[in-house]
């Protein structure tokens, strides 16, 4: 049994943070703050949590966060950097739902997300929390920058092509063409979010450049080995769903690598991954199929037989592209079982 | 352990009972039939379910169903009472999720349902699968006919105001205005059901008349001890969600009762269920704070202090309206905690 | 051709009487106001518009409003009656589309506005804007006093029953169970209207208590022409569409009163409105089939031929709910033919 | 005044006609068919028509078809090519909103549709009516084969990239990832169209090949002057909303070519097209922008200035993707103003 406490838990990733720790065989939860709804109790503002989670939110400042075993922060970009170093020297260990340990380039992240780097210092030892990738360094990290939900799913999408010892296909024209249902946006009130701007509507976003680009660049890089340069046309939509990322990936088969049987690749990759599922030739993965739970389901299709393959990739933004992701991090930090507490089926219809 | 077979699981209540009964911990899944998809796997036609369930449908007749504990019904009115006679003889008990076995009296199932009950003594010793009113009964129970979706949230939205020595309200003038998701529609092919119908659309229907109201009535009048006649306007209608019904609930408070704290008497009526949720005093339940599982909120109002009592209940259809309420009353049958696999939060947002 | 100017442009109703007046054969559209969006184009805010809308949103106190024939006010409360004076000594006719001119005891504005009438004597000569009611009012108003878009559908579906020289119902009992979709709540940034938050949900809000419950009373005790009072049960609900708002109406048949042919009277009394329409009798009218029209549908059900009166009534809350009915006034002001510009065809689907 | 028949008028394409003929000025409303629902009023089926369409829908063979001056074919693919000839003799002109007349060559016609095209003789002279790029032959034509709907916004799209001397693109590697409504899978019903089913979720399909693949291909390669090859890869998916096609295009600038302004060249290119708007650089046009009217919009994007051209483009796929086009060609070929009855103002929200 290990404490466990979230910093920020009034928005979409903290609830759901709620949802699936509060059946977590082996978690007590311990503190969730709040600034803005310190003394709410929890299941006021989310009933759904009646009978679940008996706490309140707490002020940050006020809530042993201290005496918890592991953070995770489910705040606006900023936050968890400034409360770090003082849990890292109480042995409190650190799930970042944001971006600030992402990027291992400071300089890109001051570019991209307008404010300066407070500790990068903490940021040279965090890991990447992309546990299909990294699983044996996040076992042993005190600090875990957990992908953003657009990177998680390009990332697991294009792994199996560019983790080889030669390009398979054109890495300096990958395109992903991403969809994502409107909880990405989070809790925040804004016009752009509103039920009567997004419902019956679809539409492109951020082309010039999107925060999760550099992210997903590094992450790709990295699985080349960091040998190869990767070049990538990231389109982000926003779809009228309330969960869900549909990633349609796009690639080109360099010469001499027609013939391999990128099914079996896929497949054979992800073999010992209980959260991937690669789907038979030729299915279309539907977002709703994962809806609620941590699964990611990828569809490999070659299409006319010609030498652009197509892949297909979905998930769930708010779980295995955020909470449940942290959750699986967790685990695998403590030495539980990676699946416990994330055998939630999914919800269909 | 307990062996379950289930007939019809390829509708929207099968793949829910699939859902529920697949994290059963006393549960052994051992058939899932369904006439017009025998030999397709369960899993390729809900890929949610791909890891969690490995079995294929089979044709009714080819599955061993008399070797079952318990057999669930999720199909279309008619199939369970034709298999009841043989399935009881075998020593398997059986829950219906359709309308064999609702309604006591043969004629109006006849006249609402157009087709003769073919098994009366079995529809005899039935139980209505309500637990919160028939708890004890059900335990004993070897057919179950379950509630409709609608009457569930009906009959417990008055229940507290009917199980009264005397009338407390008009009982001759009830009124419930329910709504809807479209899942209530069942998965069956119909252009009043698709997307481009339904999304961005309300409607009522039915208001001349609907199965669900013969039942509701012979419910609530059941609940006042059959002493008392019941008078009730149902209006369903049709609204633009997937899961969730939302009743609202009128009734007019007899001369002599206005000084009854309501808010306490739903309180205590159900200080001992564990899926009804007697929400705080001015609350607004919402459909989603219960999407996926099997609670149901109540709201008690009495708007302007007046002589109007204002009932808010939401219910999962799919889960408290059906498959959920089903597996309550297997664990009440077979001894088991009547929570048991049915501890899902709800998934929101 | 009039030269119209509307105040408060950005929001929904903004929009949509720019979509109407944009078509209009006798406007000039000549000042769209917006204090917050001064100099941005309107069309580059409503891209819907582009090359349709010529126009930049303008300070209010730059604009020439005194130099218009006629200025609708789409604005949130107590911005009309603050220019309400200047610009009737100008000679302008005003048409407000939020509270400030519609009800007529300033107490109670002040109870559910919560700010001071700020003059009480233009609110005396305003007519309230529901022409099927007070038409010829309109047609010499100065100031109008737009309805709300739920006592829009309330007032014409119950006038029919209430317009008789003796009650024909119960009118102390009277009930309004009314939906409406998320753009009636206006295009503020508010958590409770984001997509995520009102998708795939259902709730009732202000059963306590809702502004437009004054209002409606207002309006029908003036049908009974002052003569009677009225008893009203209002719950509103917010349902997961865009656009349209059900209202489902009951009203109990006074003894005496079971003979009359609803229908019949339903019939008569609207067969001279362009704008309402009155179904055939057993219809379930969709907020789809007037959705951005004017229309107004009705539909009068008894059920089980029993004393309950089921009235089903819809229209679009930004159309005949708002701009629309705004644009139906100025029509009959000017002397333009009553459905001048609102012949648009429901868009179906 | 021209008469006009409508083939097949009970689907949405179907509507649609009625919605836009019903307010033409120049159009007389002849005869609607609909062989499974000859004798229903074509406004019970569609009540937002009541008082706009005052016709009853016939038996094709019932029908005066031949007395028309124009047929509109809004049918299943095979129905236009049995009535063509026989109408042709009568004089009367034909637009087909189905496949019968877009693919040239018979063999893939019946590759793609799976039966043989009844009148290659017809077909021969059928006109695309794509009327961007085919404007003068319309005007001339007595057969219109109309666009699908993806074709029309991957054509427009990429028309002007394509319609040069010299290629400006890798036209091999062109790709089009396409979202659609649900309204695009018509009026039948099926499973996969339901709302429970289409709702909150996302898929690709087809994704192995597609009918519109073929289609599109042959008019891009038209649009290059029959000069060169096109190599597409097209992806449509199926997105949670009634109308509207977003299509998201990627070409590769070839080398050479990196210093020309493509938003010049787009703006340039549709700069007498009244139903195209190109936008501003860095637009994101959203679907809604065309909701319901015959507008297509397009935004040229260079990410990161690179070498990737990402073209956006929307359109309501049963105006301008169907009924809307069908319309804007008859106009062209009875010598009315191309955007007669076409100036509806897009609907929003």
């Amino acid at each position: 049994m290990i404490k466990v406490g979230i910093v920020g838990g009034s928005g979409y990733t903290g609830v759901e943070l709620l949802r699936l720790l509060s059946r977590h065989p082996e978690v007590q939860l311990t503190a969730i703050t709040s600034r803005g709804d310190a003394g709410t109790r929890v299941d006021e503002m989310f009933p759904s949590l009646r009978g679940v989670v008996d706490l309140a939110f707490t002020a940050p400042d006020q809530s042993n966060l201290n005496g918890c075993d592991v953070v995770f922060f489910a705040t606006p970009h900023g936050v968890a950097m400034s409360h770090a170093a003082s849990l890292l020297a109480s042995g409190v260990r650190i799930i970042d739902l944001a971006a600030d340990f992402r990027l291992k380039d400071t300089a890109e992240f001051e570019k991209w997300y307008k404010m300066p780097h407070s500790c990068p210092e903490i940021l040279a030892e965090a890991v990447y929390g992309l546990a299909e990738i990294n699983r044996e360094a996040i076992k042993k990290a005190r600090v875990i920058g957990l992908p953003g939900c657009y990177p998680t799913s390009v990332q697991l999408g294009f792994a199996p092509l560019l983790k080889q010892g030669k390009p398979l296909v054109n890495e300096a024209g990958l395109i992903a063409d991403c969809k994502s249902g409107v909880s990405g946006a989070g809790r925040r009130a804004s016009v752009g979010s509103l039920f009567a701007e997004s419902s019956d509507n679809f539409h492109a976003y951020g082309v010039k450049g999107h925060r999760h680009l550099p992210e997903i660049v590094q992450g790709l890089k990295a699985i080349t080995g960091n040998t190869r340069e990767i070049g990538l046309t990231f389109v982000p939509h926003l779809t009228p769903m309330i969960r869900g990322i549909h990633s349609t990936l796009y690639a080109t088969i360099v010469p001499g690598c027609e013939s391999i049987d990128y099914q079996k690749l896929y497949e054979d990759f992800y073999q010992d991954d209980p959260f991937v599922d690669v789907m038979p030739a030729g299915a279309h993965p539907e977002t709703r199929s994962v809806r609620s739970s941590n699964y990611l389901r990828i569809a490999v299709h070659r299409p006319m037989d010609g030498n652009i393959l197509v892949i297909l990739v979905v998930e769930d933004n708010l779980v295995k592209g955020a909470a449940g992701q942290g959750v699986q991090c967790m685990n695998l930090m403590f030495g539980f079982e990676e699946t416990m507490g994330l055998k939630v089926v999914p919800v269909l219809p």
